[in-house]
């Protein structure tokens, strides 16, 4: 009865589902404060204050129609103003109003844009290690994930790779910077590469390829320089962005597509984005977040607190000699198996209380990834059960 | 670049765009207060007071990860609690906490449904005349969507052709009572036919066919009786609710879906929207307005207010001899057009700034509709011009 893609897209996603209900066992059996849960992305610091009061505020301010009505499919055309006024006024774009599309998240930005752009069969390119829910994003409108292999120990983008790779079948190139799972921030140098063999290969092919950066993770980053935004470098280009991380809100489900005023197709691009957002289910990003997120953009969780958590990991890894790449942003951190199966290595983690999971899913087998968004305490707790674990490898 | 779908799928949304442009053009010309648009049906009815007390009661109350923070993707499990104990104190329902699925919206529900259940080129099967997004919901996943022919003047289901028209094929079938765009109550005796006949053919074809509800319209009924409860007619059913009319709360993305604890392959499916939910790019229905639905569950917006707009326009029809269907609930009128072509008679309409729906992307040429979700003195003012429509064509 349950049709054959979601039963396959459900076996995909057991893994992960395992490890969820294997903790819960192990908390009920040692206790929640003795279980290093590293395995999930949820953030666990506190939204900034202001979130909560501007609720209050717009609740306060606001007809109700202009809080919980419909709008257009887009989004409310003065929280897209602001929006589009705060990117120009931080990353230096020129984006108007329609070229802000409010949308459920970055996970729906994704696939409102993969249904606006991909023919059934047409590519989308990305780099391991990669965020696995991509695979199904693509899939469910019957697009193909290609991936270029990843490129220890910096995880930049394998350019000479990549070049090899794009062929006349890819609409879409996907990156991810700051990136889940490795933490690793793209560099300029990267940014521009991909941009120049783009360039290079629409012009060989004649016709567009889209680079879509997904970028939930932004303001969750350690160094003190500014992240090159692809408006900047690329034309036929698209950020998919989310509140989720920087501010904590991955429940309300909140984002925003900036389009790039230079893109081919421009108008038709912003008609059918409206449109896919209405016809896919989401009609519109949830109303009275809209309007928070123009309130409040520009504020940052503290983001201090990760930090932090990535220093001693870093510090306890270095130590034992431990291969990772050091993350400059995110919460993740991204470290080499001591065995080639790092599902069994995920699995001897369980005898010491870890979640840790294993790389595979990310397309780069023999890595794992340690989600440090937890209270630093139990980070603190942790050093002596990773230092165990790893010394069984010894 | 664009996709050719969603080329397709924007012609096909292009009228009701349009005329949203000309209504604009038309406010910009007269005045806002002279315009009659009776074109969308975006409620105008005030929320419950209940809904913003509850809001910042649960800012209050909870910590922020038990508001804005990720879930199980089908929602919070004490969310789904109450919702279970509430659908089955009013409806004699059995269902438990996991049989309730939090969405986005409806629309979302049946988007998540559809992926779950449609296998490619499978059908679903409605009656005419129907909400015409359900084509593309169905498409988006590869299903092919058929359409029993309408049965005026009640625009109950016509059981005979459905008879003939369900097949070997038909993996769902869709109802929506109160109908959009009639306003018709399905009665109970339409829907034990429906069920009756599923079921021989359940046992003709040997496979399950489901029955999906769509009920947003649910408490906007003007009749004092209990509607049909689904649930309660046919095993394989599900029903996919929303808070959008009921509380006035379109740009919130709130509903839920309740699968039947008998259907076949239960515990698979309730596995499968989880996933669904969550790849399809949902991830999960906004927080902050589960809490929200749960807590208001049972309040209505005041519907009275929509009773008193049907009053004066039916009793306005029944004074020019115009056939219509008398809408039992949601705030639609479906009335006859006096010329065959029903668009060349909404063009007409707009000479006397009135903005109506041709009925032919709702499966019924011949017929249009009015959204009368409109302030009462704003219809009170549109009988003159209606009037002097009709009369052109006496």
């Amino acid at each position: 009865m349950v049709s054959k893609y979601m039963l396959d897209k459900m076996k995909s996603s057991s893994a992960i589902r395992k490890m969820f209900e294997e903790g819960k066992e192990m908390i009920a059996k040692v206790g929640e404060e003795n279980v290093f849960d590293f395995s999930l992305g949820n953030p666990n610091v506190k939204p900034p204050e202001a979130v909560n009061k501007s609720v209050k505020e717009i609740l306060d301010r606001y007809a109700a129609g202009d809080i919980h009505g419909y709008m257009n499919n887009s989004g409310y055309l003065d929280v897209r103003d602001k929006l589009a006024a705060y990117e120009n006024r931080t990353k230096g774009t020129d984006l108007a109003q329609q070229d802000i599309i409010m949308t459920c998240g970055a996970a729906g930005g994704l696939n409102v844009l993969f249904r606006c752009l991909l023919n059934p069969g047409e590519e989308v390119l990305t780099f391991a290690p990669f965020f696995s829910e991509y695979r199904p994003y693509i899939n469910n409108h019957n697009g193909v994930l290609n991936v270029v292999p990843a490129n220890p120990p910096s995880f930049q983008p394998d350019l000479l790779a990549f070049k090899e790779m794009i062929s006349e079948n890819t609409k879409i190139v996907l990156i991810n910077s700051p990136n889940n799972p490795t933490g690793v921030v793209y560099t300029e140098e990267a940014i521009v590469g991909i941009a120049n063999i783009m360039k290079e290969k629409e012009a060989e092919y004649g016709h567009s390829i889209i680079l879509v950066s997904d970028e939930p993770y932004r303001e969750i980053v350690y160094i003190d320089q500014e992240l090159p935004y692809i408006l900047n470098y690329y034309d036929n280009s698209v950020v998919v962005y989310s509140y989720s991380k920087s501010l904590s809100l991955p429940g309300e489900r909140i984002g925003y597509i900036s389009v790039s005023p230079k893109i081919d197709e421009h108008d038709t691009l912003l008609d059918a984005l409206n449109v896919a957002n209405r016809i896919l289910g989401f009609i519109n990003a949830n109303s009275l977040f809209q309007r928070v997120a123009a309130e409040v953009s520009g504020e940052t969780v503290n983001v201090e607190f990760y930090k932090k958590n990535r220093d001693l990991l870093c510090g306890l890894f270095d130590e034992l000699g431990v291969s990772y790449a050091k993350p400059d942003g995110t919460f993740y951190l991204f470290v080499q198996s001591p065995i080639e199966d790092e599902i069994a290595f995920c699995n001897k983690a369980k005898e010491f209380n870890l979640l840790i999971v294993p790389a595979r899913g990310f397309g780069c087998p023999g890595y794992v990834r340690m989600a440090y968004c937890t209270s630093h305490d139990k980070v603190e707790r942790s050093l002596g059960a990773i230092r165990r674990l790893f010394e069984c490898y010894k």
